[in-house]
């Protein structure tokens, strides 16, 4: 390397995701010998549904797996239509959902297309990492407000209206169930949210991966409320198809084409295995509703057992497959802490500081995403190395 | 819509890849009975090979597709080693290796990590049009550089020197063989790309993705030559793999935990399946060397042929699996002609402005990936149409 080699550049200076990186030492020291308890990815425990591997294979059969139309094969975007009115009651016209290369894409999309460098976008914290840090590497602000069980850990409008008087914003992102929380923001206050983004003429982002995955009130689709939101959504979750890269956006009329623009030269394609074997998700609803069964037991025991043990302050889990609670009785450093309890209990799970550099120090997320048997024998371990 | 509803982004107003276009617009006739031949996408006619559709096969029997770590699976890592121990006789390690969803994650991981907002990156002309569209969208400045006859149509250090000197660079990128042209940069003058980037102490980004294709000499990878360039590649041309929708890129050292953690937060994971799948496309060489003779068959055909049909000014096809040729005797609106070729002829082809903004209104690309068969008759229906 010579003396003036080009160095990378300072966007790329983003935040690891922590909890890939405990992924990593978790699984390296599986690969030693150990056995560990895996509550760090939010990732479920079973594969994807029968329907869904079927339909793969047929596609191997026939063999073709080649570049699909940029926004994504149209039985699948007019199933997800189907699902809309089944679920929801709503008509979603089929030419405003574009198929995406997991939430990921949809998200690079979303913020590409919605927004210029230097444009700032408001979300709250504790929240999904790669939110702040796809914004910085597209050269966009990330307007982090911090929340509290005052306004149960959700942004308000008048929150949005202080970050906007301050500078103006050009976006709000809010996911619910959110991540790492679990916590919803109830109808109203989503209303609420997307009503004051219309009126500032700022664009409104609903995050909606944990949607199918509720275990306390009713997720409402921003859709239902605005035709202007940006909705984001996932087969990873709900559908447990996590490594198949499949998701979807729905966004207003102006937003399709630019997003088929930027899809076909920055994507060119969704996987087109995943894509096929996506449109038989949604005849898996039994299998499916039972893995849900699953998460409701694990949560069930987290709810009685993290407190018992020493976790307390935990948030509401309204939905999807965590919970987010304070470690303070045994530590100020919650990375630290986590290093330790994956070395010493076995245990894995995320330091909060992957999702609130304030005040995530202080927390833990573990994912329940997992067999019940694994997240039983998890809090087991934890209260051995912590009495 | 409010009045004061969010517009669209500034960057989002990248333009269409006409290629996709005309393949949508392909598609929509052939669905309304017409038969059309494909010459529009650079797409292999061929399904992937045997031993990956079994791999593939084999990952849906024990049902978990899930994330990986954001590098990729280190069995895939390690088998690309190998192929450059086989193919080019280098050790490249392993730990520089990123797999990524097709090369567009890799171009835009290169872009991500090497170049901050308002960089410069200097390219040829005619290219590859998302090279330029992505770096946009990024807010970078593409320096296109038009390239003639004169050096084989290939940048030289001179003309590096030159934009370098009108305001610096800060990389350059280089695909050989090329697309749109076929035509390869030979091992001298590529050395002599990556010393003069060495010299200006600027990235050099090489586009392998046609090799394995190359009919005409051979195509020496940049790797053999620096340390430091960056090198992508993918599954999708020679080993027949696009809609699977992996590919690979080999990094300096220094931008390995950069792309690493860009891809956890863009990314997350590239498609399991496919990762699996492709660690068996290098056991299918005997097929894929067959497929690649019938790609040979059908170059013959077309340098035969569309020069007597009245297409010339061909540029030199080394490799790759295109034939850039002018249509100055029928036209000089290449995608007027391009749209009545599909509707009168019903063959399919890109209009050189994908390429080219420039001279590329004189110009058309055939692809000659698909069938010997559909080539030749392709030929003939413009024969007749032009007669």
């Amino acid at each position: 390397m010579s003396a003036n080699a080009p160095a990378p550049s300072s966007r790329c200076n983003v935040a690891p995701f922590h909890a890939m990186d405990v992924l990593a030492k978790a699984n390296a020291l599986e690969a030693a010998g150990r056995k560990i308890v895996h509550m760090e990815v939010g990732q479920p425990g079973a594969p994807a549904p029968a329907p869904v591997l079927e339909a793969a294979r047929r596609v191997l059969d026939i063999g073709q797996v080649r570049y699909t139309e940029a926004l994504g094969i149209l039985p699948l975007r007019e199933r997800i239509a189907v699902h809309y009115r089944d679920a929801y009651g709503i008509d979603v016209p089929v030419d405003r959902i574009a198929i995406t290369t997991g939430s990921s894409a949809a998200f690079n999309l979303a913020f590409l297309a919605g927004f210029d460098v230097g444009d700032r976008v408001a979300l709250p914290t504790p929240g999904y990492p790669a939110y702040r840090n796809i914004l910085a590497a597209l050269g966009l602000e990330a307007v982090e407000i911090e929340t509290t069980a005052e306004s149960r850990w959700a942004l308000t409008p008048e929150m949005i209206r202080a970050a906007h008087a301050e500078r103006p914003l050009k976006g709000v992102l809010v996911a619910s169930p959110a991540n790492p929380t679990g916590t919803m923001v109830q109808p109203d206050a989503l209303k609420a949210l997307t009503d004051v983004c219309r009126e500032l003429g700022i664009w409104f982002i609903s995050d909606e991966i944990y949607h199918g995955l509720v275990y306390e009130g009713r997720a409402e689709t921003a859709l239902a409320l605005s035709d202007e939101a940006i909705v984001i959504n996932s087969f990873s979750k709900y559908y447990c198809m996590t490594g198949w890269r499949v998701g979807w956006m729905v966004v207003p009329e102006r937003l399709v084409r630019p997003i088929e623009r930027l899809g076909q030269n920055l994507y060119l394609s969704v996987p087109e295995l995943s894509q096929r074997a996506a449109v038989a998700a949604f005849d898996a609803t039994d299998a499916l509703e039972a893995i849900k069964e699953g998460y409701a037991a694990n949560r069930r025991l987290l709810l009685n057992r993290l407190p018992e043990i020493g976790f307390d302050e935990l948030l509401p889990v309204d939905g999807a497959f965590y919970v987010y609670g304070s470690v303070r009785r045994f530590s100020n450093d919650s990375m630290d802490f986590a290093q330790k309890m994956l070395l010493e209990a076995g245990v894995a799970a995320s330091p909060g500081v992957d999702f609130d550099p304030v005040g995530g120090h202080n927390y833990l997320r573990f994912s329940f995403a997992g067999t019940t048997e694994a997240i039983a024998e998890g809090c087991d371990r934890l209260q051995n190395w912590l009495k």
